[in-house]
Formats: C-alpha cells, structure tokens, sequence
C-alpha cells in the first residue's frame, strides 16, 4: 500500500498543545495521529486510526487463538440489568445516563459483565457448554472526573472486553490463566516494556486480579516491586499486622500539655525537649496520627471515618479511595468540624471517636488502623483537647479500633508484604487487568447451569479488559524521544517513510519507484512527494515516527541513498540498485 | 480457519421471535446471528458480527479504492457544532442528549457532517490541499420513535459515512461520481438486489441526491420506476403542475345544498344524481379535497396547513413528512378543528382559509395544492357549511393558493414527471445515500480556502452513507427463502458447513480431516460436530445459511459425500477423494 504524503490528512504541528501533560498525548497530537474534541473525546486521524487497528488486531487474533468468541453488545444500554447488581448506583457519577424519548433510563456502557452474563443465561443452560470465552472490542463510556493525557484517561475509549464461563473454580482458573498468557502474547507483540502485578478489583467485584502495567514515568498508577518477585499496584499492597507487643509495662496513660504542636513535627520537637525518653528521642513513628475522612455512598449516605497511622506516614489517596470503593472519599472540612464538636482538629485521639459503643450513636467514628497499630503498641496521640496530647496510650487497652485499613504511603525500601525483600517504586500506565470475578454477577443475574449429576450450579466467571485505544497512547509513551514518535513496527501505521528531498526529478523518480516496489512487496509505504524543504520533511518523519526512512537526495546521483532506522537513530548508506532488497530486509526482520 | 459448532456461541430457535415483522429479523435472530437488548438495540453474535467485518471490510476496500480516508470521530460529541447548524434543534426527539457531570450538553451522533467539517478547517487552509474525502465507519444513535423490523431500523446501528470537500461545484460533481461509481462496486460486492433512485435530502439539507434501494417486499421506502429511466424514491417525485387551462367560460361560482356528503364518495354520487353534467358523469377527479394538518417545526411553533389535491387522491404521510421536515405533521384533530371555528370539518373550501390576507392574520391558513390544481382549473369543494358545497370554484379566479405542494400518493400508471412513461411501483431498503450538499455546512462553520487567486471561498460539500449494519438485514432478506438464510460467499460468516452424522467414527474423521484440509487452503469451515440427530443438523445448516454444506454420512461407506448449495438447493454426490478439490472449486468460483 502506497500513501503520499501530499494526500494524506495530516498537519504536523510545531508547538505542543496546551493541555498536554504527558510525552504521548505531545506526540499524538503534534504528529497528526489524534484530535480533541471534547474533554477526554479524541478524533483519531487516519494516521492513529492506522495504529488502533493495528492494536485491535492484535488483540484479535491472541484472543482467537485462546478459544474466545468475539460478539458485540450495544453501547447504550438499558438500566435493568445494571440495576439488579446494583452498578447502576454503584457507578455514581462515572456514569453516564440518559433517557430516551419515552422516557425509559439508558446508559453507555463502562462495562459489559452484565450483558454477557445475560447472553450466556440466555443461550446456555449445561455444564456442556463450557468453559466459555466471549469478548468484544468495543467503543466503552466513563464519566471521569478528571479526563487527562489525551488516549491515556478519556471518557469515550476503546476496550476489548472478554469474559469466561465455567463451572468450578478450577475452570476459572484454567481460563483465567489462558488469559494471562493470551495477554503476555499481546504485549509482547506490542512492544511494551510492562510489568505484571497484584491488582485490586475496584468496582468491579472478585477476587484474584492482576494488572498488565506499562511502565511509564507518566503513568497514573504507581507499582512496587521486590528483589523476590514481589509485584503489585501499590493500591494492592496490604501489609500484614506488625507482631503484637506485650504493654504490661507500659504506665497508664497520661495527657500532657503541649502547646502549639498542632503537627507531628512540632509535637515530636516539644516531646524531646520536655519529655525526653531514656532509650532514644521521640521520633514520628512513635505518634499516632489521626484523619478524618468524609465518605460518601453510591446511596447517597454520607459517614465520616477516621484513619489511624504511624505519624511518620501519610494516607496516600489513591489506596484510600481504592479500599473504600464505591464510597467517595473526601477530606473533612472545617464545616464537618464544625458540626461534630467531639473533634478537635489537629489534636484528635482515639478516645475521642466514641469507640466501643454503638456504631449509630451520636459522635461515634468509625475508626481504622494502619497494621502498625497491635495490641500492645504504644503511642503519643492526641488528647481531644487544643494543646494536649496524650502519651503511653495503648492500643487494645486504652482504645480498640474497628479494623485494620492499610492505606499508608507506600515507600521505598519499605518490606514487601511477603517478607521477599525491600520494594522499588516506579509508575506504570494500566494496560490490561485479569479479574476472577467469581460468581457475584451470575448469582445477581441468576445464571446456572446444570452440572454433570443434573444439578444446578451457579456459574464462575472471570473478567479480562485491555485498553486498546490507551494501548496507542502506551506504546507511544514507551518509544517516543526528544523528537517524535518511533513506532515498533507491529503497530507503525506505515512500515517506510520514502523522503525525496530537492527538485530533481531523477530523485522524485527513484523515490516514486522504490515506493511502488516495495508497495508490490506488500509493505506500507509512506512517500513524502510534498514540494516542502528538505528539513520539514526531514523533521516530520522523525516526528510521524516510522519505524524506517530511505532518504533519495542528491547522493542518488552518485547511486546511493540513505536507509534510517527511527528507534536507534542509525544512519546507512545504500546503493540504490539495492535499496529494494536493503528495506525489504529491514522490514522483515 | 476452522470453527466447531459444539464450540460456537450459538443457539438456533424453533419459533419466531414475538416482534419479527419481516424475515430478514426473524431469520437473524433464529438462526443465532443477532439478539434484542432493548427497542432498536442488538448484540451481534459472533456470526452475526462476522458477516458484519465482512460487510465493513467491503465498503472500507471500496472507499480506499477512491482515495477516501479513514479516520474515526467520537460517537459522543459536545452540543456547540450542531448548535452552530441548527441540528441541536431540528434533530428533536430523534437525537438523543445527554449531560456529563458538570452538566455540559453532549448528544450521540447521529451523523457528522459538523465534525468532519471543522475537522478540515482546523487543519487545511488551501484549495492545493483539495479534493479531500474522509470517511469513518462507526457506531450511530438516532431515538427513532417506531424502532422496528430487527436490524433493518435500529437505534444504534452502524454506518458509513463519508464527505467530500471542493473547491468548486465541477469538483463537488466529480467527487459525487467517484461516491457513486464505489456504490455501485460495494452494493454488486455484496450480491444486493438494488435499485438506485433520486432521493430527498430529508434532514442533511442540500441539493442533489440519490438513494440505493435494495428491492425487497418489507422495505419502508417506496420507489418508482418508469420503462424510461426515471427511478425515484416516491418522497422524492415532484410532479409538474398541470397545463393552465381557459375558464372565461366558466358560470360564477354558486353554492349548492349537498346534504348528507362529507366524503368524496358520497358527494360525487349526489352530484350525479342532482347536478348532473352534459358531457360526463362527475367523477371524485372533479372535486377538490382540502386536509388540514398541524405541523410543528423544531423551535415548537405549531401552525396549520392546508392541503387541497383532487378528491381521487389521498395525501402520502410519507411524502408529506418528507416535504415539510423539519417540521413534524400531526393530523388536525377535532380539537383543533373546535379552536378554528372558521374551519368546518368535512366541508373546506379554499375561501374558508382567509386567502390573500396578512400571513398571520386569525384564521388564515396556509393553503398548498396539488399540481393538478392550476390556474383555469374548475372544482366543486366545500362551501365552509356543512351539508353545502361550491361548484364551478375556479382556481385563480376564485382563490389563490400559496404555492403547489407534491404530496399525493404515486399510483402505478401514473406518468412519469420526465414524460418518460408510466409508473411501476415497487418498495426497497434504504442502504446507500449520496448527497451533494452544496456550502450548507462549510457556510454554517465557516469552512472556507485560499483559492488559485488568493481568496477566501467556502468549500463545497457531498455526504454519502452506506448502512452496514442494515445492509447484512438487507442481503438476509435478499437472499433468504422458507428455510432460513442463504449467503451470498463474499459475506457468509463461513463458506462451508460440514455436517457429519451418524455415529460411525470413520465419519467423524473423514469430515474432520476435510474441515483441516480445507483450513490449510484458507477457507473458512463450520464443522458440525454436535452429538445431534441428522435431522437436525440439517435443518440448522440450512437455517445458517452457508454458502455451501458437505454431508458426511452412511455414504462415505461408499466413498461418497454430498455438497449442497443453499442457493440454489442442488445436491451432487462427489467422490470422498475428490470432495476437497469440488468444495475448492466451489468456493473459488
């Protein structure tokens, strides 16, 4: 296939666009592969189509080659079936509703574990008929709130959805693993530099979840590993309780005054100078900080809790509001201070939360621990008054939480869970997420079938998304440089980027014949025949990104052109009469 | 490629679904292809989704075959571009509308001639960079109000769209002809039946434009044809106005008491039998009928019309919608007809309708006639009392309408308006659309280039659509018969069914090994390899509708298979050693 640039609809751009945060969304966007329309809603260019295309193809044929059917399900959705497993609710703002002229609530999809299941109940009734796998690659909605990095996070994208069916745990583990491996083949072949790692399930339910990450320093996920195979979204990382200490030593409690340490900095400070210990000063870790949160349901209830941590960490955010999804997570604000009087802001402690009564009563807290807060630990914590803290309080004597919650900050050099070794942290892009969802939307939706004795049973399934239209955005992130794109050839829009530079017209002759060679070859051939300076052309294919160039100039006149590979920036003089044979080489290796 | 039905997602049904109105939908949906999710909402199942790629995959090769590019928009889209044109507005009910979260208007796109055409404005700037045609194949929504006939009417369907811009109108008439000419290659491509007749541009605005039509019994479109040539979709038939006849001899008008005749009908006999005529018998030709209708246009203004045709003629809905759209048309209901005292239903005549009078003066209506009526022409009509009727009213000399409207129904016979013969009639699905739409769009976005000279002129515009999603309902009602559905190869979901029956195993693997072999030559096989009845089997593969079916069964003991075409019905006993070679021929041919 043969492209002239001098047709195809493209304009490279030379500043970057306001919004672009991150070097893909630049580079997309510079190059003429997408558009925005709207916040996180991309037109896709022929030259990004080119590369979606090239992603879902992929994904087709690994997904094919495992046994999945592909199908289709409409976009816009009816309510029903989301309202019996309640996403419909539970998806709060992230979805996005509508009504039809009659009257009747519709979605757009986020996902289709719903329809499926509903497809399979309505088609399939005997263990006969599985293990079964069905996927789609289908345009997908989400209301984010915050549409960022062009492909990276929108709210109109392109996912292939799949889904398995069996019968027993077993089954779901078999096609849970065919996936895994059908997911390795896919970004393998896309030429991804990604990582594998434990994963949380977020709205969608289930149990054993892993993620496929692209490692990316822009990417929104961050991931920690360990030097014994340790590897996990840091959402995922949940630490085991430190080992409970024995307290009996430990005098009762004591308030003291300690004026102006409003933070665990100055209250260590203070501690140190006028209430010295004998083995070691007071350090962070020896406070227990306490913060108040604002949840709020998909109902609608609102419900504050607080979050008890060593006070030389901090809540990350982002495993705070993974552990408590589908609550929204908010920080208390004044106004919440103001209208729970029992809390006092900067000096709260443990026994101001009303713990031990009733979990409905008035001033009562729900209250969560970091692992580090064992029966037995020991803490300075606040003492519910301005400028009082309260030292050698003891967890399970003084105070009891209501649970483990372990969403501190996850450091470096902090220990994996399982004792293999001290994490790294690095960022990732999701590109892919394997759930074992088990059997909560077939009970909700009541799909069995009847198993071998005439029995019947509820069926496990599992589901497995991949990003393709983020996939595009990935794989650019991965390979761009300072000057553009650079495609691995699996997925480059074209494989050669002919440049004819100068009027001759021997060059644009040789230029036009080599394209159309190799185009009989079966390669896609971009040619560069716009009456442009030799420096734009030049720069748009570093820019456009094709994995190789031939330059036809003036060494043509002494029988040679050049031949450059986009990705190591190689540069290798041809002679002409064997450029054909040279790129085709390149091409197919 | 090689698909097991014990594997297939597929499940064939004995009963018709409850809403099948046409075989195309009943068919579809026995035979596994498709499902209903909602009114107007499918999931396509893997074989239905497979004739769908296979239908994509045409009309993709086709477009690309005329330099048209493709390129992808979103299907949901901000509010502002279709403000800009108006179809915000004159879309109504039909589009369907959203907010997202922070209350932005959004809508689902219902075609995108606002999206391409900013598209090309914000990146070209130059006739140099002209012709230039985009297309997309994407997902469509538009809330019909009557979603029917499974496919062939949905609310979410699949389309082509694609749009050419020029300079200049030759340009525009060139890239119109290329359209047109693909068409012709897509439609034969895909073994369509079909017509190509002059259309109506409907909501698109713009000037020319035609319609393929694939013949078929329960299409919604009605065309004409004349042995001439003229072929038009009957909205689109505008007739001349007759020959202006000479009525200075005609008698003053004078009102006649016709009690007991408020239809034609009955008003024609009483004429006969009270007025009667020298020269011939009143006929219902004689009379002029006058229908009100309430029409409301997309801003909610609603405003009457009269209609005044020959009482031989009923007004056609159809082309009445066509006529007026925007604007909906309602019939005027005995309500209205309370609050228009001056309207007297059964017996309006023309002067009852305030002729000539300011446009919005009370009780003036806006009165549109048939081409019949025409200066010279002589009526008896209601005298606006009922029970009483004006004879000899002579049109401009005794009312004056506004102007002629086309909307009586075509009958078979009638004279084509090119003179080119009389009028067959006959119905088809719309599956094609081209238009010329002229600078509607580029004027409203302000899409203008740099001409040859340096000055700005506004682009000129085609639109041209191809329903994919309704073209696989259009060849399955094509081609099906009593038996199920019968595909056309360069759409079937696979070319060749196997069915193997009986228990012998030397069958099973005979048919196996000939589902392998032809595999390996690349063609696509369905193995029936169900424990079933052979009855059975052949009843699901004559339902399917493969193009070819080879039974494997007690002849093989003979060395015999047979290969079946479902087009045809033949059935030929082929030697088991050269079953492979006779299927390769018929597939290859």
């Amino acid at each position: 296939m043969l492209t002239r640039m001098s047709k195809l609809f493209v304009r490279t751009l030379r500043d970057d666009p306001a919004d672009a945060e991150v070097p893909s969304h630049r580079w997309l966007v510079r190059a003429g592969y997408i558009r925005r329309v709207a916040p996180g809603m991309y037109t896709w260019l022929p030259l990004g189509l080119r590369v979606l295309q090239k992603v879902e193809q992929i994904v087709r044929e690994e997904m094919d080659a495992i046994g999945a059917q592909e199908m289709r399900f409409p976009a816009l959705l009816p309510r029903e079936p989301y309202e019996a497993t309640n996403r419909w609710t539970e998806y709060g703002p992230n979805l996005f509703r509508l009504k039809d002229r009659k009257g009747a609530d519709l979605l757009l999809g986020p996902t289709h574990e719903e329809m499926f299941t509903l497809a399979v109940k309505d088609m399939y009734s005997s263990y006969k008929d599985l293990p079964l796998a069905l996927y789609q690659i289908q345009t997908k909605y989400r209301d984010e709130a915050r549409p960022r990095a062009g492909l990276l996070r929108g709210r109109e994208f392109i996912m292939k959805d799949s889904y398995s069916f069996d019968v027993d745990d077993a089954g779901l583990q078999a096609s849970y693993d065919a996936h895994r491996g059908a997911y390795i083949k896919i970004f393998d072949r896309l030429g991804l530099d990604y990582v594998i790692v434990k994963a949380t399930s977020g709205a969608m339910g289930g149990s054993a979840s892993e993620e496929f990450l692209a490692v990316a320093d822009f990417g929104e996920d961050t991931f920690v590993m360990s030097p014994g195979g340790y590897a996990a979204n840091v959402e995922a990382v949940v630490r085991p309780p430190a080992t409970e200490q024995d307290a009996s030593d430990a005098p009762a409690a004591h308030v003291e005054d300690t004026p102006d340490s409003p933070t665990i900095e100055s209250l260590v400070d203070l501690a140190n100078a006028r209430f010295p210990r004998d083995d070691r000063p007071w350090a962070a870790a020896d406070t227990l900080k306490n913060v108040i949160f604002r949840l709020t349901y998909p109902d609608g209830t609102r419900r504050p809790l607080a979050v008890g941590l060593p006070g030389d960490r901090e809540v990350d955010l982002k495993r705070l509001e993974a552990a408590v999804s589908p609550a929204e997570v908010e920080p208390f604000t004044d106004e919440d201070f103001a209208v729970n009087p029992t809390l006092v802001k900067g000096y709260i402690g443990p026994t101001s939360l009303g713990l031990g009564g009733r979990e409905d009563a008035p001033g009562r807290v729900r209250y969560l621990v970091d692992p580090a807060v064992v029966p037995g630990s020991r803490w300075v914590t606040g003492a519910n008054e301005p400028g009082r803290h309260v030292f050698d309080l003891v967890c399970g004597r003084d105070f009891t939480p209501d649970g483990f919650l372990d969403v501190a900050e996850i450091r470096a050099g902090d220990p994996a869970p399982d004792g293999s070794g001290p994490l790294t942290l690095a960022r990732g892009i999701e590109m892919g997420h394997i759930f074992q969802l088990g059997r909560k939307y077939a009970e909700s939706l009541g799909l069995k079938v009847l198993d071998a004795n005439g029995k019947l049973v509820t069926v496990t399934m599992g589901s497995y998304g991949i990003g393709c239209s983020r996939a595009v955005a990935a794989v650019a992130e991965n390979t761009s440089d300072d000057k553009g794109l650079a495609w691995p050839r699996a997925v480059a829009p074209f494989d050669v980027h002919i440049v004819a530079t100068g009027k001759d017209a021997a060059v644009a002759a040789f230029a036009e014949q080599l394209a159309e060679q190799l185009a009989g070859e079966g390669v896609e051939v971009l040619l560069d025949d716009r009456k442009a300076s030799p420096g734009v052309k030049f720069a748009d294919a570093e820019l456009l990104g094709m994995p190789t160039t031939v330059v036809v100039g003036r060494g043509l006149a002494d029988g040679v052109v050049e031949v450059r590979d986009r990705a190591s920036g190689e540069r290798e003089n041809v002679a002409s009469e064997e450029a054909l044979a040279r790129v085709l080489q390149a091409v197919r290796s």
